[in-house]
């Protein structure tokens, strides 16, 4: 299969009871999410930079959480407005957006 | 933080629409997950070693799906009963299992 290059997985509070409940969904998780969909698209990326929601990560009170793989980045507190950022400096950039790190 | 040395990413059809429906769902994604969660306990691993439900990744008729990064290694038609030899050929002992890779 056609791996990714980059895969970015964005905390929609989906709990494995089949519930979507938690802070990353209430601070805009699946909105965050489609954000980074849309960019993907518009950027033309959508064959090496993958991106998918998941349920908690646990450590909820630094949510909204968005994590990069391989990279191994973490992402906190994360709002839409951070995505474009996200995607210019990161992940076509090369370089993590210190300021969103935890 | 502290951030794992691997983390275990299982689909268990988890819609950001906040519904939990699809092939990985259907194929006992959840205990896939579930079983990942104990043997982590059980190995004490639970430090170094994250598992995370997703949504969809997109390869349906491979699932259940498990995708293991930083190793990017994707595993295809999982059962609940390899997850133990997943846990110990590529999580403990660094080789991934080649006859689930996809």
């Amino acid at each position: 299969m056609n791996k990714p290059k980059t895969h970015i997985f964005v905390c929609t509070s989906s709990r494995p009871n089949g519930q979507q409940k938690g802070h990353c969904h209430t601070k805009n998780g699946v909105e965050i999410m489609m954000k980074f969909v849309e960019e993907i698209e518009e950027r033309e990326l959508g064959g090496e930079v993958f991106v998918t929601n998941t349920g908690c990560f646990g450590i909820c009170e630094k949510g909204p959480i968005v994590v990069v793989y391989p990279d191994n980045i973490w992402y906190g507190s994360v709002s839409v407005n951070d995505v474009e950022e996200i995607m210019e400096e990161h992940i076509e950039g090369g370089t993590p957006v210190k300021r969103l790190e935890i």
